[in-house]
C-alpha cells in the first residue's frame, strides 16, 4: 500500500530504474473525461531527461503506454493501467555501486530494510519513478480543468540565487522553468558552474493553484496542507515544504499574519494571503501557495567517503549522466502531486455536496 | 476517515472544543504493553492550558478516561477507547463569533464546506482536539520505549528570536520548553511583549528522535518524511516542516550536503546529518531531525477587518483567554504525532522482518 | 484499523462486554442531516437484551450518549463520537470462564493471538459490541431515507423451521421479528423448546432493500455483494451469506437463473430477481435481497468438553442469562451493517456522478 | 481503490477483456522470497480457457510478464508490476452486444454507473480479470508455503449433482478439478448435457486450508471470515459463501454445533469442525473450511428477453466460445483470493507477534 497514494482517486506505481519497465494504475478516475494525449505528452516532456539544457543529456523515452480504462478517447471509470518501458537500458557496469553505498542515496537503507537491493541505477529509489507521477498528474489536471483549477509551479531559487522581482505568469519556459526575473541568468549560471565543478546544487520551487474553490481538505488529519505535504514530501529530493508565509510566519505577529477579510460580490476576499489559501486545513478559495526545498543532486563525480556493504571504508565517485540540479525537472513532478491531491479532495467534496 | 491517521496503528478522534467531550480510539496497539498512567498524565500536563506561565490562564481538565483495551494494567490488543470531558464549559457569549468569521481561523471554510458550524470555541477546528493526539502519542511512546526510541522536541525560535548556542539535552523545562541558551530570556520576553500588546507570536520547534533503527519508512509514497509531514502538518498552527538541513539544503552543493559515511563497529556512521536521519524515505539509524514552523496564534484582541456570514463588512476583536504563543504547548503535540508515526512504521517493519 | 469499517463513511468501535463502556466514532457522515433521536432509540430497542420474550431477561441499558458532531439537532459533518455505558456491571464470578475455553467462543483464539484476554463476559468478542453497529446503522438509515432507500430484515427460519407462505411487509413484530406465516408459532416454539432443554438454536435472516438506485458498488474488489458480505459476515454468529438465488443458483441452468429484462417507463425491469438486485457487483435498481445463516448461540448450560488455558482437559457449563437464539436480536444488526455499507457506496456514487 | 484488495499485502488490478492488456501491482510482498516461475505458470494454466475439456475451446495466452520487484530470482520487497497481454484479440463483431444488455451480465449496471462502457467482450466485468488474481495468488502461496500453509479447492457439486463419498486429497485432476467420488461422471455429464443444450450450469466449490496457525484474523470488522468473504465474493460468479457447518449450522442445536475441545500435546484439538477453523473471527489452528456457490454461466446461446440501451424490448442470443460451467476454472481463483487474504493476515500477525 506504500506504493499507492490518494484516498478515492489513487495512484499505484511500480518499477525500478533499470528494470524492464515502470508503470502503475490510476484508480477512481471519473468516467467521461476526454483523454488529451497531446497534453499528457507535453507534461511528460517537461520531466524527461534531456528536456532541459541544464540537465543530463541522458535521453530516456518516457512515453506511457495506456493499457486500459479508455474507450473511444474517453475515460470509462475503470482503472487506467499504464507502462513506461525502459527501452534504453545500457548494459552498464554496476560494479562500482553494487557493493558501495552512495552518500546521499538510499542504497544503505534499502539494504538495511529489505536485505536485498536492485542496485542498477538506483532501482526503486531512482528519480525515474517520478515519470509515473507526472503521467497520473496529467490525468488529474484534465479532471481539474473542468472546474477551472490550474496548477503551476516554477523555480524561484537555484544554487542559492533567489528569483527577484518576478511576476507569476505561468507556464514558465525552459531551461529552468523559472519566472522571468532579474536574477534568471545568475540562477542558470549557478547550475552551470556546479556542473563544471562536477558538483550539484539544489533550489526552491514555488507552486500556485488558481481557480481554487472553497471546501477542499478534510479535518483533522487529512487537512489540505497535510495531504499535500505527504504527497509532495514523497518526491525523492524534497527536504522541506511551507504554505503561505510558511517559516516566515513564525517571525510575524498575529496582527500581521492574519489575513484581513472583506466582502466582495457576496464572497470573502482576503487582503493578503499569508494563509496560502488554506484555513483550518480547508481551502478558502484564495490562491493556493506553497514552496518546496530540494536538495542538491546526490550523484556527483567528486570523490566521497563511504563504506561497502561489508562495512569497509572506501571512497566513491558517482559517474554517469546526472543532473547537476534536479530542480527544473522536479517542477512538473511537484505539479503532478499537487494535482492528484486536489483531484482526490475534489471528488470527496462532491460526495458530500449539499 | 479524515479523522483517522496511521496505517496499522491508527488514531481516530472526535470532539468539538465546547461540546460535551472529545475522545477517540487507538486501534492496532500491541498487546502486553504496560500502561503507565503516570507517564500519560505527565504528557497531558505539558499540553494543558495553564501549564505554562506564558500561556492562557484557562484551566481545562484534560484527564483522559480510558474506556477499553486495558486489562490488569496491560494493553490487550483490542482498541483503546478514551474520552476527555469538557467539564469546565462556561455558558459563554458566542454572539460575537457566531456570525463573524475570525481572521486566521477556519470559521469561513467550515461554513463553506459543511453549511453548518459549531461556532462555540472554534468547534472541531479548535486546538483543543490536540489533547487526543497527546494521549495517543503517550501510548505510542510507551511502545517505542521498548525499542529504546525516544522522541523529544523543543522550541528553538520564538517571536523571531533564535535559540543560540544550545545543547540538546531534553526534556526541556517550562515555561518555554526550549533548550538552555543565550537567548532564552529574550525568547520568553518576545512572547510577554506580544501578550502585553494584545498580539501574538509564532516560532519554530525542533524535534529529534534518538535510538532510531534503520528501516523505518516505506517507499515510494509512505516515505518516513512523507508520513511525518502528513502527521505534523495536520497540527493546526503548523505552516512548514523541513528535515535535516531542510531549506538550507537548497543552498548547498551536493559535495557539502551529502553525509560522508564511515564504518564503525560494523555499522555505517554518518559524519554529518544533513539527511536528518532519512535516506530515500527510510531511516538510516542516525538521529531523526526535523523542524516545524508555527504561525502566531490567530486569536488576538486587536481589532481586525472581517465579514459576517451574511457577507457584510465588519470588524472583530477576539477576546478570551488565548495563548500569545502556541509554541510551548505545541511541543508535546509535535512529539505525539512523531511517536504515532514511528510506531506505525515500526509495526510495519516487524511484519516484514526477515 | 480492523476496528473500522467503511471507506468514506466509516464506523470505528471500541469496548469490551464488561468493561467501563463501549462506543466509537462515525466519520464521514454528511452534514445537515436531522438526527432523529427517537428513531435511533427505537433501533437500539430492537437489539436490546430483554427486547424479546424469546431472549435473555438480562436488562442492559444501551442508550448511546452522543458526544460530538451534532449541533442544533443537525449533523455538522464532523465525526460523531458516542459512548454506551456498561451501567449494570455485576461483580460476576468469572472463575469458571477465566481459565476455561468456552466451546464455540473466541476465548482460545484471543489468548493465542494476543497472549492476554479480558475474559469478563467475553470481552471484545462479546455480541454486546453490536450495539455500536446498530447506533451507527441508525444514522446511516437517516441518510438513506433521504433517497427513499429502506433496509429491512426478518427471520425466515428458526431452529430448522422455515417460514412458509409469507409476504414481505416489514417491519416485522416481535418477539421473533419474522414475517407473518403458517409456521410462525412453530418457529417460536422451536426456540422455547431449546431454551427449556438448556440448549440453543440458530436460524436464517433475510434482508431486503427497497428503493434501490442503480450504480451502487465498485468493481472489481469492492463489488456491492463483496462489501456487504464483509460487513455482514463480521457479525459474530453469522456463518453464511447468499445473494438472490444464492446457493440455489448453483443448481439452476443459466436459462433459468438469468433474469429476463423488459423495458418499462424507460427503465429496465427484471422479470425475476435471481440476481438479488446486483449485476457485476453493481446494483441494478431492483430490490436487493440476501440471506444470512446464524449459528445457534454458543453459550449453553449443557456440560461440554473443553480445556483450560493450561491445556488440561475439563468440562464446562456456561450458565448465565443467554439468548437461546440470537436470531431475533440479530435482525437490526444485519440491517445496520447493510445500511452502513449502502450509505458508503451511495457517497461514492455521488462523488462520481456525472 | 476499489481495484485494490488487501491491507498491507495488496493487489491492484486493471484491464478489460478485449483491451490491450490486463495487469496490476502486488505491493507489500516480503523480500527474499524465491519466485518459482514454474509454479506460477502451473497456477495460471489451471485457470486458462481451454485448460479443461469441459470449458471453452478459446485459447487465450495468460502468461504474466513480470516487470519489477524481482532481482536475481528473489523478491526485493518493492512492488511487483505485471502485465498479461491480450494477444489473441479477434476483430470480433460486437454489434450484438454493443447496444443490447445481456441478461445476467453487468452491461446495464456499468452503463447506469459510468455512462460509458467498453462492451468488447464484457470489458472490465469479464471473468478474464481473474487471471490477475491467480497470478497474485500464486505469489501469496509462495509466501504461505514457508509457513507450511497450503490452500486447496475442489468442485463438490456441479449442475445439481453432489460429490458423494469423497476424500480430501488435493490437488484434484481435471477436467472438473473435483475429488474422486461416486458421482464424478454424473457431475461431468451434467455439464456436457447443458453444453449440448446451449445452456449452462453452476456448482459448488469447497476450499480447505491445511497447516493453519492460530491467530489469523482481526476483530471486529476484519474477522478472518469477513475478509475472506469480501475477497471470495468479489469473484464474478459467486453468489454465496458459508464457513464450516455454514447454512446447516442454522439448523443445529448449540450442543451439536459447538466443537468439543480436548488437549493433545499441549494444544487444543477440536473433535469436530463446525466452526470451519474460525472462532470469533480468528483462526483456531484447525483446518479452514468454506464453500462457495457459483451461478451458471450467464452467457448462453439460447434466446433471452432483454432491452437495448435505448430501452427498447428485444431478444438476444449470446454466441461465442463460452464455458458451459465456470466452476472448474473458478477453482484456482477461489484458491488465489484465499491465499492473498491469508498472507495479508499472516503479515499482520507478524507485526504484532510478542
Amino acid at each position: 500500500m506504500s506504493s499507492s497514494i490518494g484516498r478515492i482517486l489513487t495512484l499505484t506505481t511500480f518499477g525500478e530504474s533499470h528494470g524492464q519497465a515502470l508503470g502503475g494504475v490510476v484508480d477512481g478516475f471519473p468516467s467521461g473525461i476526454e483523454i488529451d494525449e497531446d497534453f499528457i505528452a507535453s507534461e511528460m516532456a517537461r520531466r524527461r531527461p534531456g528536456s532541459t539544457s541544464l540537465g543530463t543529456m541522458r535521453n530516456e523515452d518516457d512515453t506511457p503506454e495506456i493499457l486500459s480504462g479508455i474507450f473511444n478517447g474517453l475515460s470509462t471509470g475503470t482503472p487506467i493501467g499504464f507502462v513506461i518501458w525502459n527501452k534504453t537500458q545500457r548494459s552498464a557496469d554496476y560494479s562500482e555501486i553494487a557493493h558501495k553505498y552512495r552518500p546521499g542515496h538510499a542504497d544503505y537503507t534499502y539494504d538495511a530494510k529489505y536485505g536485498i537491493r536492485d542496485y542498477r541505477g538506483g532501482g526503486r529509489s531512482s528519480g525515474r519513478e517520478t515519470c509515473c507521477r507526472v503521467f497520473a498528474g496529467a490525468l488529474a489536471k484534465l479532471f481539474l480543468r473542468k472546474y477551472g483549477i490550474s496548477v503551476n509551479a516554477g523555480v524561484i531559487e537555484a544554487g542559492g540565487i533567489k528569483a527577484e522581482g518576478y511576476e507569476w505568469n505561468p507556464p514558465f519556459p525552459g531551461p529552468l522553468y523559472a519566472p522571468q526575473n532579474k536574477n534568471l541568468d545568475a540562477m542558470i549560471n549557478a547550475i552551470k558552474e556546479a556542473k563544471m565543478e562536477t558538483d550539484s546544487v539544489g533550489g526552491i520551487i514555488e507552486c500556485r493553484v488558481s481557480g481554487m474553490i472553497p471546501g477542499l481538505g478534510d479535518p483533522v488529519f487529512d487537512k489540505l496542507d497535510a495531504t499535500l505535504s505527504h504527497a509532495v514530501m514523497s518526491i525523492g529530493a524534497v527536504k522541506g515544504i511551507e504554505f503561505g508565509s510558511g517559516f516566515a510566519a513564525s517571525r510575524k505577529r498575529g496582527s500581521e499574519n492574519n489575513d484581513p477579510i472583506r466582502a466582495e460580490d457576496g464572497k470573502p476576499v482576503f487582503l493578503s494571503n499569508n494563509a496560502g489559501g488554506i484555513l483550518g486545513g480547508i481551502s478558502n478559495g484564495d490562491e493556493l501557495v506553497f514552496r518546496v526545498a530540494l536538495k542538491p543532486t546526490a550523484s556527483i563525480a567528486k570523490e566521497q567517503l563511504t563504506v561497502t556493504d561489508n562495512m569497509e571504508n572506501t571512497t566513491i565517485e558517482v559517474h554517469g549522466r546526472h543532473d547537476p540540479a534536479i530542480i527544473p525537472r522536479a517542477v512538473p513532478v511537484v505539479e503532478a502531486m499537487t494535482a492528484l491531491t486536489l483531484a482526490d479532495h475534489l471528488l470527496f467534496l462532491r460526495a458530500y455536496e449539499r
